[in-house]
């Protein structure tokens, strides 16, 4: 049993990018120390300032980063998907976390030992090539992020998230669904619950747009390109804001 | 005279964390493709989509990063003092700068062949590594901005700002002066004109703080520590977010 979980784990890790250019001996190192649990919402995986010994890679569900203020207060770091992987640059902050990871919406999340993607990195060059671009790429996504919390209104905010979670190449009538529940898609947005309502309230105004509980209805990406983009550095299709890179 | 330049350029270059890694040969290869040049307030170095030729190290005066949107607006990404590098990321973004550059207070700016660059990282792990170790540095401080915007209200993130030019080892009144104008802070921190003079007559108002054009006077760095970090997931002194790292 263990081989197949190996075998699935050797595949998967092969599509996503930091991992694309790891040795074999890498994945042969790791084999039997990556580990892959089924997590609960609300699973608390590690808190901002733990010791870090493992990176995770999330195969199904969703996981919040945040961190906290002394009073309690938490600010989202991001809410990642599938295929995304998360705790890896606490090797390159002397191997504390800088943010907590929760689970959101279950699913199953795989672990690898810290310890040996350091060693990869540091004896295989590709390897520390392909996690400077990958580094480079989220670079631009928070670039694009504290652009858009500069010059974008909250309704053309949540505008551009949907826009992010709609495939992009499709023309004519559409439906859009929230990943998760709208509250956290507030906080993903750096918005109160309230200024996340009256700003949706004002995108279906300006937009057209339908909203029936977590579903979106349009009749064309174009009501939202229209609005979103205007307030935007770049053109749509948007290759910076992908949920998944 | 040549040989005067680039035993200055060798000095400082080795002081700038992505430097520090570079081989002995990165240095005599770059030493006669170096350019030394003082520019004036205003100058545009490159504009955001450009082919990226040369990455930029300030040695004095005042750097603005932003990108515009298609009606003109514009979004800041980072006003950059002495000691910063910009336009390297560009390597991993297939040659394209990924922001406008345009200085803002006249100075010194050295420009190195991002080629060189790019050969030196290829080559050298160790400076694979050490730049790897400057973006995860970036990148706490993008996830800190982003934290900011979040959580602080506008008068805290002035706060913030202000902590942020100050010598935080030092205990008793001070003075803190802005490095560059008001509309240029505003727009740094994400914030109208407008927002910004009545959000610092608040910040005044809350801490006791003094404002004397261009210069801030305090009593004592606590009256804005307690006021601002209160919100914030770090604790004082801050080592996210120093002007130079």
């Amino acid at each position: 049993m263990q081989n197949t979980i190996v075998q699935q784990t050797d595949i998967d890790l092969n599509k996503i990018s930091i991992f694309k250019k790891c040795s074999a001996d890498f994945f042969s190192r790791i084999a039997d120390q990556t580990n892959l649990q089924h997590h609960s919402k609300g699973k608390i995986l590690f808190i901002h300032g733990d010791e870090a010994k493992r990176l995770y890679v999330i195969k199904s569900g969703w996981v919040k980063l945040f961190r906290e203020t002394l009073d309690g207060t938490q600010a989202i770091v991001d809410i990642l998907p599938a295929g995304h992987v998360f705790g890896e640059t606490a090797i390159f902050e002397q191997n504390i976390y800088p943010y907590s990871a929760e689970v959101v919406e279950p699913g199953e999340i795989l672990s690898i030992p810290l310890r040996e993607l350091k060693s990869e990195i540091e004896n295989n060059n590709d390897m520390a090539l392909g996690m400077l671009g990958s580094m480079a790429r989220y670079r631009r996504q928070m670039d694009k992020e504290i652009e858009h919390r500069s010059i974008q209104n909250a309704p053309q905010r949540i505008g551009c998230f949907l826009l992010r979670l709609a495939d992009q190449t499709l023309e004519g009538p559409m439906k859009i669904h929230l990943p998760y529940d709208k509250t956290l898609v507030a906080s993903r947005l750096g918005m109160q619950p309230e200024t996340f309502s009256r700003a949706l309230g004002k995108l279906r105004n300006q937009t057209g747009i339908r909203v029936k509980g977590a579903t979106v209805e349009l009749d064309d990406l174009n009501q939202l390109v229209d609005y979103s983009c205007a307030a935007c550095s770049s053109e749509f299709p948007c290759k910076d804001l992908n949920p998944v890179d």
